[in-house]
Parts: C-alpha cells; structure tokens; sequence
C-alpha cells in the first residue's frame, strides 16, 4: 500500500542554481543599470538574445559527439536539431552578426546583459547560472575601439561606485607577445608545446616569481612538494628574451622613476636633461614618438604627473627593444602606442588605464590588443589574510569569430564584466546604496474596519510612500509586529477602538523599537516612547515626517 | 573530397525564438521599470528565481511518463534529474514559498518579471520565449489581499502609460460561479461533464451572444458552418439560473440606470426616492449592503457619480438573489462585496474597478475571486476592422499550489501582466517614449589624426552627451555618412585639414539633412544650411545648443 502513496515532490533548486531575493535582485539591477547608462552614453546599443542557441551555431562541439552536453546545457528537439542554453554572450553575438550583417550598422556597437549558464560541477560561490555584462564593438579595424573600450571600461567602473584610484584597466597586445617568441626563435610551428609552456609561466609570475618562471623557462621547476613541472627547455639566450618581457613592467618603472627625477630636478619643460632621457624613450618606438613626447612634455604638463606619464611612454620604449625586427612584434608595440596615444587625448591618465605587459589572457582566442580591470585595494580573504581584490573585467580583440558562419573575416573587441565579481567589490567597499527599508506597515486591531486599513495603505502609496497593510491573520497582535520586524520596517500604524473613536492613529518608530518587537505585547509597545499620536487626517504628512528625521 | 569540406554553421536563431534589438529592449525595460517601481510601493519584494528547475519540481508531468517535454524543454542530467526551463513564474513560486516557508515573512508579497519558455508549435508573434511580469501575495487568506492586488493592477497600468478611462479592472469570484452552480441542480460530482460544457458555453458570451449560449445549455448548437456542438442538457429552470448569471451584467446596468434617473431628478442626498430604491440594492446582499449605501450616498458623493458607483453595488445585489441559499455562492457575494468595499475605500471608482460576472478564466485552477485587466479603446487589427484591444492582465486566488510540496494549504493570490501586449497596446496609443536618438558622430578626414577625434568624443561623453567617433575604415566618407543615418544619429562633426588649421569644427544637422545622407558627397553635404562652422574650444557649448533646440 505504501507505494500508492502520493510522494510529494521536493522543493529545491536544482544543484548548482540559487534564487536571489529581494536587495540582492535591486542591487545588481541598480549596478548594471549605472553601467548601462555609461555604455549608452558611449553609442551601444543594447541586445538581448535568446537564452537558446542551435547547437550548431554555439560551436563549441563535435559534429560526432552523440550528446553534445560538455559545459553547456544541451537537449535535442524530437527528431531535430540540438538546442542549449548559451554559455556566455559572445557566441551569440557573433551569431547575431552573421545572421543580420546586412541590417546593422558597421560597425556594431553593442551591449548586452544576462544570465548564461554552465553545466559543469558547481562550487562554493561557482553557480550554473550566471549574469554577465559585456560591451563588444564589431566591424572596426581599428584599435581607436580598443581604447574606446577601455575608456568605457574605466567610466563603467566609477559610475558603478569603485572610486578613481581603486581600480586600474591594464592593456596589454598579443602582438607583441608574438613578436617576443618570434625573437625568442619560439615562432615556428613545431614550436607549439614550447609556446604553450612559456605562455603558462608567464601567467604564472604572480605567483611564482621571477626565479620561478626563469626555471619553467629552462629544464623545469620543482615546487615545495616535490612535484616537478617539466620547463620549455630553451636555451639560456631564449630564456633571457622572455625573461627581458617578464621584466619589461618593473623596468619600465625604473626608467620612469629616473627621468622623473631628473625633470623634477632640472627646468620643468624643456631641459637638456629631459631632452636627453627623452631619446630612451624613442628607443624601440616606431611611431607615435614625438606625439608623446609632446603630451608628456607639452606646455599644459602638469611637473608631477611627468613621471607617471611616462611610466606607461617606458613600457612601450622597452617592449619596442624587446620585439627587435619583428614585424607582428612591431605592429604590436605601435598599436598599444596608438591606443596610450588616443586615451590620453580623452584625458585618461596612467592613474587609470597602464600598459602593463604582464596581461596574459585567454591568449589561444585574443589576436590583438588585450586589456583587464583590476581592484587595486586589499580584502581579507576568508583566512582573514590581506589581499589584492584582483581582476573584475576582461577582454581584447578576436577578430575570427564571425568567419565560422560567413567565410568573411570581422574584426571584433569587446569586455566582459564580471557582475558577481564587481558586486562583491562594491559590498567589500561598503558602496551598495541599495534602500532595504521595509514598508510602512498598517497593523489590524479590528477585522471588521478591513477597509478603514486599506484605506489608510491607499493613502500612503497615493503619496509615494511604501506601505502595506498587514494581511496575516490579524488575531495575535505579535505575530504583527513580528512580521513588521521582519520586513525591515520603518514604521507601524495602529488605530484601535478608542483611537477610532477619537478619530486619530498611532505611529511607532520600529527602528528604535527593533530590539524588543520580537515578544513585544501590544501593552508594552503602547509604553515606549517612541510613539506619536496624530488626528487621522495628518496620517501621511505624520508618516513623512518620522520618515525625515530618519 | 566533398564530404570532408567544412560545413559552415548556419547563422539561425532556432526556430520560436528571436532576437530582441535596442529600442526593443529598452522599451520594455522602462516599462518594467515603471511597473516594479508601483510593485515596490505596494511592499512587494523582487524575486528572481533561476531559469532551471527540476521537472519534478515544475510538477506538469507523470512520473511514468519516459520523456517529459511536452509544452516545456526539458532534459535528464547524467544518470541524474530531468530539468526544464520553467514555463511560468507561478510554478517557481511555488517552489520558493515552499522551500524557504521558515524564513520568508508570512505573508509574502513578491514580484518577478522575466523570460519564461514553452516548447510549443511557434506561430505568428507567438514565441517560445517571453517575458512575464507578475506579482503574487502567498499567505494571505483576507480578500483585502485580492482587493490590493486589483488596484495595484490599476496603478501599474498608469505608471505604464494606460491612460485612466482607456482600461478597466474586472473581478469575479469562482464561488459565485459555483453557488449558481449548485442552484441551477449541477454541483454534484456527477455532473462535471455538464459543469464544464455550462463554462465553457459562458466563457464564449461575447462570441456566441446570448441565444448561442442558451443554445449549448440546452440540446446544442449549430454554427454557421453547420457543424453541431452538443449542449449541457439542462432543463429550461436550469438554464434560466444559469442565464440569470450571464445576463447579470445588463441587468445590473438596467438597475443602475433607473436609480441614476431617480437620484438625479429628486433632491441628491437622501430623498425618499433615492431611498426606497436604495431597498432594490440590498435585495440578495448579505453584508456590506450600510457600509456600500453609506459610501454611496454619503455626504461628499458627487451626484453624478452615484449612477455608475451604483452599477457595481447593482451587480453585488443581482448575484446575491442569483446565488439563493448557497453558502458557497453566498460567500463569493460577500468576497465581492468586501473587495469593493476597500478598494472604494482607496478612491478606486468604477471607471477603475469594476464587479463583472463575465470574468471566467481559468476556472479549474483557480478557488476565490479572479479578475482581468481590458484595455477598453479600439485598435484596427490585421483586416483594418476597429476591435477592442482586449485583456493585457489577468489573475486570481488558488489556493493549494504549496500544499503539494508541503502538504499544508497556503493561500495565495496574484496577477500576471502581458509584457508584449502591453508593450503592444503602448505602441498603439503612441505612448512610446523611448529615446531612439543615436549618438553624436565624429566623423573621420583624417586618419593620422584618430587621437584627435577621439578626443572629441571623449569631450562630449565627459559631457553626458551620447558621442561616437566613425570607427569603421574612414576612406569613403559616404560610408560615414550612411552610418550616422543608420545610426540616427542626430549631429555629424567634421574637421578636415582646414578645420584642423584654423582652429575649428564644423557641426552637420543630420535631421535635416537625413534625405540627402543616402548618397550625399562631402561637398553636397557642406553645402547644406542646417551646418555651423565653431572654435574647436567651443565644441560641446554648440553641440548642445544644436541638440536643444530640436
């Protein structure tokens, strides 16, 4: 008899997927929002795509797979094509940009914000459904739109609420890491395993080091368990190239350091010293030279900031020494150039966005100029150690993805915002402004005066104020208050008999009474102090009023 | 060899779904915007669910049955749970009210606005995925809970920008139903054949008229093609009760008319006239009948408006003698009469509000009061015949959607908005407001001199003006222009060499010059009146004066 029984299903999300409740729904809305507002003002326009692609045009799976379920969410429609959920929000774009190449305008300016979702083993934190938010330009060759994005990127950050200075957009160019393997002798295409190697160590340095990168360079590194990674096996000449590149940002800053205090030193605008260290500078720029040296130099130049200018000027310089003849590598130095160039001319100083050539990202799908948000403040993680709050937004150029539908190559830049990552900063940051307060709420003493409530509720709404009536049972006053202390309420009315009769209502203050209201009577409530009583016709403005002076 | 050659991937959204655009998208948001911002003010809390659930979970489907997708897309986890994409908002929460019933505040007041999905044959503007918007009270037994919701559905199609006057909230009560049900002989549990042909035939009034209807409560019905729909059977005393019911509406228009008439004519506040019809309205009214005449007849009633306040009292006491001595039926009149009791309280009239018998929907699903929102004005459909456009919300109380999880019943109630036939209903009163401006362009004559313009752009952004710098190849500068009219972009900056010597810019009305962008060269194009040559310096000043006044 008991398998007759009617089983009762189980009310749960499925694993890996949350609900979001109430601020933690406004807060994020409040985010994205701000970041729209930036990405309008920069002439995106916003998509919104479906959540479910063919199979096919996802791309991400072999035609011979029977079931196309690794990392995504897949089914088969009966006896049809095979549909999934989409994985982020670049695949789709590019799917957007084939199928209406000829509606859009080139090039394609566009945003877009959403959940995507992964079907892989979820963690502490790592959901299966996810927001991203990110900002593509599509059809324009030029790295004017890298910088573009950048720009926007470091404008989203700060309307967003992470203050100037807490955050820094670095640029890096997968050109010019080419270049450097091309000088290395790493170009050819037998040279793919050690390729990989290199790029893997140095991704690496923050954690390993100099010294541990250089051994991963070599015959390989052995960790503090013993482990041993095998290295590139290059030769010590090879070694040094990369090294020289791994070294490029803290030499940069020496350069930067030396000629800022050489400026400082001498006459501000146009010394021979300044002169002099100038042409370290030229080294290794191909172009873009003089122009920079101008806007470092130039009358308007502010003395102090000279050194940090030329900070992101020294990287360049040193990359340039660094690619040597290469051609790719060469191209690679004159397009960060070109965009340092453009986002000084908008005023974004290296105090927001750096050339910094440590940015390895994604490398197998970027082509070109790669770029990165970090969070420049420290956290305490949950071993309570300090930390570098890290990177909340990434991208670059990739400028094949549409050719996979049209034969037709489309250079394309875009970002990715992460929305959770960013959240987090602004809660560690104490910058969510979301409003929790909780309705005004009209409690019930007399079931029959129902519409006496109501009409109390109608009244505060009609004057923009929060407010609901309680709509529980209304027989144990308690569970009244409980319910209004559950809500984050400001404020309950009360009107009962004798308030009635005498044609007032009673306000309480319930954010001075929050400590008691959990077994609060009503008799005890009526005591506290923080609690006026007013003709009923002053209801709303008595309401605003205790609201104010909040 | 052909077979090895490489299939592109069609560049197809699957079939059912679409892409949404811009304008697209932002409309709806701002109409969802101004939406949540009225279901805030009510106390409701966001609620945003994930886009999976277990199939179980979702409970549409038979345990035995060996693939669940009918009408949702679903798939089974590795050797593990079926999912499915939810296919309303109601289902999930459900689930939620469940899952977190220790934790929730009881009641609980949510909204939830998003996508949903439905694996069903896509037809004309009917897509597999679509937005809902809807707002639910779980945990509320009061019909002040149903009577809170009615005028929120009133606010939020306000806010939305539904003119008052242009749409109308209907309530009816299933009990009611059910109390005639059971006048009319047909409440046994052997007669649900018979009960379902009776609904079904009322639900179709509006098509069929009256004598239709009557027609399938008797043998049957003819149609115009011949085809016979065999009818409830009842006898004609059966029918008559049933009848009653549909015909309440006119009749309680008659009542309203008559008692208008009298009211005008005699003196308006309590002449005996008026009184002893007063006695026709508390005919079949078991409750509120002083508290209505006193509403109605109170001190401050505009005379005017007693007639059509009076309608809905007329239908109140029209129902009472319909329902007899039902007490299921009588309860329904008493729920009604409660429900305009508040909402008059809150100043909801009956151009807002409104009691109607025909309100039938979804009858099997739901236990109490139900209502619907009409938008009351004419649109042309797609034959360029005038027809009333219709429902664009609807909702009700159903009680015992928790229990199957928890086996506890929660009372529940709630509304479901027509995101695109509201959406729709907005672009046919022309109630549109979306910005559809696109940015300020900075064309590019030069390309050496990219820093430049994006430095303009960078100006104007700084600004708050939407700008853009051309970032496609510059070569042909048509192809700029055929951009900024792609892009609507309302000014055209231009600096050639000339400009660029002497120190200025040229701004290009591109609203006016819009006809002519197709195929303009740039010497037509400077020819043009509507351009203003200013001090680079003076940039933004006159971009602005450009922009304002437009």
């Amino acid at each position: 008899m008991s398998d007759a029984k009617i089983r009762r299903p189980r009310a749960e999300t499925p694993k890996g997927f949350r609900d979001y409740f109430g601020a933690e729904v406004t807060e994020r809305k409040a985010m994205l929002d701000k970041i729209a507002e930036v990405y309008h003002r920069y002439g995106f326009d916003p998509l919104e795509t479906s959540a479910v692609e063919t199979v096919e045009s996802l791309g991400k799976f072999l035609p011979d797979v029977d079931r196309p379920n690794e990392g995504v969410f897949a089914w088969q429609e009966d006896g049809s094509d095979w549909l999934a959920l989409r994985y982020d929000l670049t695949a789709p774009l590019a799917r957007v940009a084939a199928q209406y190449r000829n509606d859009l305008p080139s090039p394609y300016r566009r945003y877009a914000m959403g959940p995507v979702w992964r079907n892989e083993k979820p963690g502490p934190g790592r959901f299966r459904q996810f927001y991203q938010c990110d900002a593509d330009t599509v059809g324009a060759p030029s790295v004017a739109a890298d910088a573009e994005i950048c720009a926007m990127l470091a404008d989203a950050l700060e309307a967003a609420g992470i203050e100037r200075g807490d955050y820094v957009v670095k640029v890096n160019n997968r050109k010019v890491l080419n270049g450097v393997m091309e000088v290395a002798g790493l170009s050819g295409d037998d040279k793919h395993a050690e390729r990989g190697i290199v790029l893997r160590a140095i991704d690496k340095i923050d954690r390993l080091g100099a010294e541990g990168v250089r051994a991963l360079l070599g015959e390989g590194r052995k960790d503090e368990s013993g482990d041993f990674t095998k290295g590139a096996g290059l030769s010590d000449e090879q070694a040094e190239v990369v090294m020289g590149f791994v070294r490029a940002g803290s030499l940069a800053d020496e350069r930067a350091a030396e000629i800022s205090k050489l400026v400082a030193m001498g006459d501000a605008a146009s010394s021979a010293d300044g002169q002099s260290n100038l042409d370290l500078a030229r080294d290794g720029l191909t172009v873009s030279a003089q122009k920079l040296a101008a806007a470092l130099f130039g009358a308007n130049e502010d003395v102090k900031n000279v050194g940090s200018h030329y900070r992101n000027t020294a990287v360049i310089s040193v990359l340039g020494q660094l690619v040597g003849n290469s051609v790719v590598g060469n191209q690679g130095v004159d397009e960060l150039a070109e965009i340092l160039d453009i986002v000084q001319s908008q005023g974004y100083g290296p105090d927001r966005i750096v050339i910094d050539p440590g940015v390895v990202r994604g490398l197998g799908y970027y082509t070109g100029p790669v770029y990165e948000a970090e969070l420049t403040f420290e956290i305490l993680d949950e071993k309570g150690r300090k930390r570098q709050f890290g990177s909340v937004a990434g991208g670059g150029r990739y400028d094949d993805l549409v050719k996979r539908f049209t034969g037709q190559a489309v250079p394309a830049t875009g970002v990715s915002i992460g929305v959770d990552r960013l959240l987090a900063a602004l809660h560690a940051k104490g910058r969510i402004s979301a409003d929790t307060t909780g309705p005004v709420i009209v409690t019930v003493m007399d079931r029959d005066r129902m519409a006496d409530y109501m009409g109390m509720v109608g009244e505060l709404r009609a004057a923009g104020i929060r407010a609901e009536c309680y709509l529980g049972n209304p027989k144990n006053f308690g569970n009244q208050l409980k319910y209004a202390d559950k809500r984050h309420s400001p404020i309950a009315i009360i009107q009962g008999g004798n308030e009635a009769e005498s044609g007032t209502v009673i306000l309480k203050d319930l954010i001075l009474g929050a400590q008691i209201a959990q077994n609060a009577t009503l008799e005890e409530w009526k005591d506290r102090p923080a609690q006026v009583e007013v003709p009923r016709a002053d209801l709303v403005a008595a309401v605003r009023r205790m609201l104010d002076i909040r």
